[in-house]
């Protein structure tokens, strides 16, 4: 029995996630760090238990709407990887005190607002080794103190750590790029532990990004790791290298609705509010999807020169190899890996799994 | 009293969304033409009911789901502009008898399936004037007499006419090149008039795509005028000619938390999964949105130099000028017109007029 898809459908194979999931989980002990996974990428309850069934505790989130949301589905150990928002602090207080709640400050600009927070809340103070969005340098040590005093003296908040996102690793062309990064990132790591663990034993560092935790295998003076984008992956992390296209577990479903013999290409329903805009270049050429073989329910590995070559708001222009032309008509169902499946994810707002059951999200 | 915002929020400047579809009325009425606005970029009912009190009613929209929820909300003429997709035959049977639904038909290879739909519909023919997306040629007569042979025998479809988008104008640079597609334009549907009009006496031609309908001052040969985007229009317009910068009537309010004085540029809580992804180029750097003035609760003009030149998921990099850097605090609330707002409109999901009521969407 195939699967009832009459529309654009965001595919979920669990049994791929769940391998996702448990070679993480499985990484993360085996170097003996936590894994605080951060849950921007799926959104979802349902996901988020897999978490759980493996043992994870703590998580990550991105924004106050999703610390909430996954507070009200039982998570109690939330940290908000995003600046603080000092506009947002009624939302935050209304989080309930069962919850450990940890925060990122980004900024000493922060602080005289701080001060107004009232809710117990550990601090995490984020660190740029070297992506340079947000967060302070190693040469910021002055600021950081600053800003550990204002900690240290306002009751309600207790110092965590640091946190750092390596997002310049996205830009990497091959694995010994990544290998850089994350060596100095460690070196920088090591001299921030010599700097502050005397004063603050407890303190926790954190580092997080896909391709660092799928392809690096060494995390000395780390003490967890929040990796989101790894229980999904997509093309983008299949180009870089931290994942091969069967740990892709997500892939859209669209339909054909026309047909261009002169052109070699069919139009998809499934288009920009789908997949969403981001693109990956080939040859100089952009790509916003690989098509892949189905198998089943189930789909396999990329079909040579069969990819989404543009999108529109709701259509799609898919070029096919002559043979797989002649065999599509419309009506036909084809199936998608995404360039960037956390995009693809937000704008999709549900799940379809293999087995038929729809996997809602926040 | 100001406006309360916390995060990323889509504002939205009613009196200038009256003046678009005012004018846009207007100029529908001077010309003879139907106005038939695509309601894809809005997707409100509440928007959709303040050009019903302009006295429009036909619409266009894009799926099967918009058609389903402007039914719901009172529309009772509505074209889905989007070529025909047979597996959403069952949803389409579904929508009520009482609505004069009209369908897209872009290839002849839809007719055997619609063959098998048994709810009365009206079929426009999809032509195309160039954009060459979807859509029958000038010089696919005979495949266009087809497709009308099976439209004519069987009872329950209707042959409405021609619809054409050009959506080629959107990468036009000046006015005289959108007046050059616009022209040809006219001249094939002249040619399509003068082939099918002795037979289908009744058969509408309809185009409709912003750039044209904005700038144009001629629409002879054409019945109806079909573009969307003009309700709130977009820095993608603005660029293109279609609107002055007053004419936005949407901006994106963002929180900023973060600053960095060595560079010059702040942090805004306002992403990729608020903004989109659509880029403008400005000196060969891609743009994501230009900031504007503050004028108590309403904006004003672009400030020069002020402008997102980056997104991740959350997080928006926004460039501005020293002064107005130094003046800039953690906290504030910065404004920005968007890159286009059909995507970011889908995106937020709900709209803040400045008289602070939420206009909810579908």
């Amino acid at each position: 029995m195939s699967l009832k898809i009459t529309k654009p459908t965001l595919l979920l194979d669990k049994q791929k996630c769940f391998r996702n999931i448990e070679n993480m989980v499985r990484k993360a002990n085996k170097h003996n760090v936590r894994l605080r996974p951060h849950f921007k990428t799926h959104q979802s309850a349902e996901v988020g238990q897999w978490f759980k069934d493996f043992g994870v505790s703590h998580i990550t989130v991105s924004s106050v709407d999703m610390a909430k949301y996954f507070a009200e589905n039982g998570w109690e150990n939330i940290l908000i990887a995003f600046p603080i928002n000092p506009l947002q602090f009624d939302e935050i207080e209304q989080i309930p005190e069962s919850v450990n709640l940890e925060l990122l400050l980004s900024d000493a600009g922060i602080l005289p607002h701080l001060s107004t927070l009232k809710r117990k809340v550990g601090i995490f103070i984020e660190f740029n080794a070297g992506y340079g969005r947000t967060g302070f340098s190693i040469d910021q040590f002055d600021e950081i103190k600053k800003c550990l005093d204002n900690i240290v003296f306002q009751s309600n908040l207790t110092f965590s750590g640091f946190y750092t996102h390596n997002g310049h690793t996205y830009s990497t062309q091959s694995i010994a790029e990544i290998n850089q990064i994350h060596i100095e990132s460690i070196r920088l790591f090591r001299e921030l532990r010599a700097g502050f663990r005397d004063e603050f034993p407890q303190m926790k560092i954190v580092m997080g990004d896909t391709p660092s935790c799928s392809t690096m295998d060494f995390f000395q003076y780390i003490d967890e790791i929040g990796p989101g984008n790894f229980v999904f992956y997509d093309l983008t992390q299949q180009k870089i290298g931290s994942c091969e296209f069967d740990q892709v577990a997500v892939a859209m479903a669209c339909p054909v609705v026309a047909k261009f013999p002169e052109k070699g290409e069919v139009v998809i329903y499934g288009g920009g509010v789908h997949f969403s805009k981001d693109i990956l270049e080939k040859n100089g050429e952009p790509i916003f999807g690989l098509m892949v073989e189905q198998t089943g329910k189930n789909w396999g590995q990329p079909i040579e020169g069969a990819y989404i070559k543009g999108l529109s708001q709701e259509h799609g222009k898919v070029v096919l190899p002559k043979e797989l032309f002649d065999n599509t008509e419309i009506g036909d169902i084809l199936y998608f890996l995404p360039v960037h499946s956390c995009l693809t994810a937000n704008l999709m707002r549900e799940y379809l799994t293999l087995e038929g059951e729809v996997v809602g999200r926040m």
